[in-house]
């Protein structure tokens, strides 16, 4: 199946012919889209599975998004959760199997746009924190959907701060129960999404007391609406917390436990165990029970976070080769706003990103593979590092990947702010992933703690043998580094070696920063906690820099697998230096500060990124036509891959429910003050 | 009255008490909030006439907002023209004066949620284009909502380069009449508010074209709709144009014209005629007909820009403190979150920004009435600074505004992403801001020639005469700065000239540098449209810093007049140093480039910004409450003058008609999922 025929999929009258104007933007050029397409999707055979997948949706106007933007929030609700039931029929149909690729694909293909994705996270949470018998007697039940769990670890007083959780489950060896209780309005659980109306179980996070002791923060199942009618059962206090930026399909909700009991076996206990006498046993560490975060954190980065910045910059770009503004030379046509500088600068950064984030992402997946089977195995040598990769993954493509679909957004003026653009929610969406799951100035600074750690581990010996003791993504720190950058030329600023080692010294510098200051505080009589949080600002931008560096070092090292790959490489090569360069600008003054860089460095430095423009301009459209979305998931009226940008945002405004009934506000109030009667009020 | 009695207005239960973490914050400080309040209003008599405005609306359920929060986008079209109704009345009924301060305080209190805000800027459009008998014609019908008129300037095609707008109107001189038309669908209009489904009329600006040459855009009043039954006139179609990111009161539209023939008198001729015989007379320059957006730019900064951002530092300051989260020492309560250093970074840059651009935009607006009444005059040797002073300012707050209140809304976490904060539509309406009126990167393009124009004149002669000459916002050009910044310790760094004066030496050197930039580009062959292009990066980054100048500059200005009040001057000084290290610390890229500024000297402006940070911290409360939102027009749970903020965001989160029905996806989907029936699909 060919790339094109299946991209153009919103079967309207425009999509049988390309705009021109993007129909040259995809002529002559040596990067070959299908084969970089593979190389994203890991693989020709996964592009053609996920092909198949898609076009499953193609036509089927059950899974169609466009009357989405004229739905309330209600409806949204209720066509999400129908597309989840049409979604789980067919892989039913078609025996997917249940890990298989097909899930992720059909997920992709329809936007996520469907209830049940915090169940899933509950599921996978079960299979993390349970004991084999519980995930055999959990998971079926949760997979096949005989029950629906929410994920219920927020309150509304409390946050990422898990140890603050008021919700309390005390073990009564009486009756062999865990009685859960919410004792104050604030332990009142908020923002569990699946929750407001759809979820029979909430896996709720709560303090274990056992033995008259507090043990931390444990998984319990809880079933909290009857099976027979949707009821609430006795205890249970829930519903919707009313609406958001966004995220219409996530039905979040609230939930107040009035001592409800649930049966010892409840407690999720793999890593821990309540004894019927109520002996507490931990096996392993605490911080095991955060591992179901750790899951859900590469999961919402790999299904949401990074394919929303992805399509952002399909949309922008493509809009951006149509759009027509002002002239170059009073003689011209008007430009296409793309042949703009100040444009490329906006829209070449996101692009960057998106194949920057895609190689760290499966390198960070890669590692989890390697570490999550042996932390369930009760091996927990490598959970401090999936820790910090993958805290410092979150917070940085969170925050990275709202800003950068912000700026696709506002690179399409006014249209952007539609919302049949798609952008606007691409944006709000984005915008939530900066919060759920670890806000991320507390994510940095737990990756910042990581690194100080290390930091002083480096300090204490030398050697290759430290080296090798560091965790890998911190073995920069115990190598010695240039401390003037070397280049001479321009073109010198174009070496992966070269920028990778500036990055890394940058990060060592503002680590080194952070430890001194947090030293001189201490000096002058700070107690340690005093001195950590007046540090904060530094030890952000230390964590900030260091995610920098570990981001493109990922490109780099994903760049030499492809040395053999001369129609893909090149033009890939041109977004792994802009990305690193785009950062070395922006933070100039930490790369000038220490002499590190010499201004005349910092001239070349702009000359080589503003050169890097022009070129990445010419393969603008083919980097982003090889995300391979079809417009049925864009959904968005700039952005099809046909580039008939006017004609379907005027065909779609027409499609709203105003434009089809009278205005009603014109009997009421309208009419009676034109013609100065008195209104109807 | 006072002024808690005056903010506290929601009359709820938990209005009574105001919550001792932030009560125990607005005792024993120095800072006189209320003598800060009526410098804010221009004076206590002001302060006094506000609160009285505000008053009548306070236990008025009419102008409740919370149920915006639970209503669709036709309920809020339909309440918004009902309050418009009613506040028109109010006004006739109290015999406001057309001018008087009230309109604009009625605004606020009930923030803006009204429609006809885009006929207001019509009429005042009419009153800067049209000839006194235009005006005579036209304003009286338009004021007193006889008809209501959209305006009517950007296409489907065709936004902030109005050179490019194809609507045509074509004079007929046999008919002596105008015949107005869409070439094309990119000539549709599209976006103008109150066009949806309000507007009776449009002032359309089109492309004049008489005696067979086109003499650019100019306005003309087109009816639309009969004034009888609101019906399409013929040759018109119109309609809305979908939904929007926010915004839902604007009734934005779109509108096609099919040869409307309107009379000669209705082409608005304050600066420019056509004869009966079809002879083109233009009095003053084409630029004229720009006035309009002049005088709509300082409006949305001073009734849109601004205040949105006020309010998102009210509320999310005021959680602050009362939410807790974590601990600074173990054996420690959980810290109120406005504790931490990080927090106190996110939130005082907004706040100081609230003051900045409030001074900055009194001084502009001394500076456009001084000079409006003159070009109304035909006099237009200070439009071009207007211009471009309108321009810059327009740019910058809304940028600025928009990131302010997107990083108090993610300072609040989670809450901050529930609508019932009011935060997520605040960030979506500044968001808006940043493209109406004209696009922020085109704008800062405009700015930059005139900055590169004058710069270029300041090279050319030099002295005090030519001192004199320039525009007084750029006179800095032509005043000899120190090449090295002599600050030598800390304290240095808190005097306002010498941060003025750092301001003055980096937009002067980004000015040098973006002319030596085109001179190179010039000479290696580049036309001068191209080089002109290929320094839009760096003209762009001239162009902001010159903005950040005059913000500093303004705010210096205004702590001047205050050295008589030592109850408000330190704080605000505190908040002028902050903005001002603030950019110098975020940009220190451009301070270190040329050796301005050391390495140490950059270390010392972090200490004295981290020094500021602490003292800020104990006003910041004050400062918020100085703005005197009400609890009305805030509209926010979280942010509320008694800090009873969980109380209040369960109490609305009840009130979702969600919680209050039967979920119908129960019955239809959820129950036969679970029981394993087939669903009814």
């Amino acid at each position: 199946m060919g790339g094109r025929a299946h991209r153009v999929s919103l079967g309207d009258a425009w999509s049988r012919r390309v705009h021109p104007d993007l129909e040259s933007e995809r002529r002559g050029r040596a990067l070959d889209v299908e084969r970089l397409t593979h190389l994203l999707d890991g693989g020709a055979r996964n592009t053609a599975l996920r092909r198949e997948v898609e076009s499953l949706f193609q036509d089927d106007p059950a899974f169609s998004l466009i009357n989405n933007y004229f739905m309330t929030p209600n409806e949204r609700y209720e066509a999400a959760i129908r597309k989840r039931v049409l979604l789980h029929r067919m892989a039913q149909r078609l025996g997917w199997p249940k890990d298989g690729l097909q899930h992720h694909y059909a997920f992709r293909a329809i936007s996520g746009d469907v209830t049940f994705n915090v169940h899933d996270i509950a599921t996978k949470a079960i299979r993390s924190l349970g004991s084999e018998e519980q995930i055999a007697k959990w998971a079926p039940l949760s997979e096949t959907y005989r029950i629906i769990v929410t994920f219920a670890q927020t309150e509304l007083g409390h946050g990422t701060y898990l140890q603050g959780l008021e919700t309390e489950a005390t073990y009564d060896a009486a009756t062999q129960e865990f009685v859960i209780h919410s004792p104050t309005m604030t332990a009142t659980k908020w923002w569990p999404g699946d929750l407001g109306r759809s979820a029979t179980h909430a896996l709720v996070m709560a303090q274990l007391v056992c033995s008259g002791a507090r043990q931390g923060i444990h998984g319990f199942m809880v079933p909290i609406r009857s099976l027979r009618d949707h009821s609430l059962l006795p205890g249970i206090a829930a519903g919707n917390i009313g609406p958001n930026m966004d995220l219409e399909n996530a039905d979040n909700g609230f939930l107040r436990l009035d001592h409800v009991r649930v049966p010892r076996e409840n407690m999720l206990n793999r890593f821990a165990q309540v004894l019927p006498d109520g002996t507490y046993i931990r096996f392993g560490i605490a911080q095991n029970n955060y591992l179901s975060m750790v899951v859900a954190r590469v999961d919402i980065l790999v299904n949401g976070v990074l394919p929303a910045l992805q399509k952002a910059c399909v949309i922008a770009t493509r809009y951006s080769v149509i759009r027509r503004q002002s002239r170059l030379r009073p003689s011209d046509p008007e430009t296409k706003i793309l042949d703009y500088q100040t444009q490329q600068q906006k829209l070449f950064l996101p692009l960057a990103m998106s194949y920057a984030f895609h190689f760290q992402l499966a390198s960070l997946r890669e590692f989890f593979q390697n570490s999550y089977v042996n932390i369930l195995n009760k091996d927990i040598s490598l959970l401090p590092e999936l820790h910090a990769l993958t805290t410092g993954t979150k917070a940085m493509m969170s925050d990275f990947c709202t800003h950068g679909a912000e700026l696709c957004r506002r690179a399409c003026g006014g249209h952007g702010y539609s919302k049949l653009s798609a952008l606007p929610s691409l944006v709000t969406q984005l915008m939530a992933s900066c919060t759920y799951e670890g806000e991320n100035t507390v994510l940095y600074l737990q990756l910042a703690r990581f690194l100080v750690k290390n930091y002083q581990r480096a300090q204490q010996v030398a050697g290759p043998t430290l080296q090798k003791s560091l965790p890998q993504s911190v073995a920069y720190l115990a190598t010695p580094h240039l401390t003037k950058c070397p280049a001479q030329r321009t073109a010198d600023f174009l070496s992966p070696e070269l920028y990778t080692m500036a990055w890394a010294h940058m990060a060592t510098r503002l680590i080194e920063d952070s430890v001194r200051h947090l030293q001189t505080l201490r000096q002058s009589g700070a107690d340690q906690h005093e001195a950590w949080d007046q540090t904060g600002i530094i030890l952000l931008q230390a964590a900030k820099a260091h995610c920098y560096y570990l981001t493109v070092k990922s490109f780099k090292e994903a760049l030499e697998k492809l040395d053999n790959e001369p129609a893909i490489q090149p033009a890939l090569k041109r977004l792994c230096d802009l990305f690193a360069l785009h950062g070395i600008l922006t933070d100039s003054g930490n790369f000038l500060y220490d002499g590190f860089l010499s201004g005349p460095q910092v001239d070349m430095v702009r000359t080589a990124y503003l050169d890097l423009l022009l070129l990445i301009r010419k393969d603008a459209i083919l980097l982003t036509d090889a995300f391979d979305f079809t417009d049925q998931c864009l959904n968005s009226a700039l952005g099809c891959y046909d580039g008939n940008v006017y004609e379907r945002l005027f065909h779609w405004a027409q499609m709203s429910p105003n434009n089809k009934s009278q205005n009603p506000a014109y009997e009421k109030y309208i009419g009676p003050l034109i013609q100065s009667r008195g209104s109807k009020l």
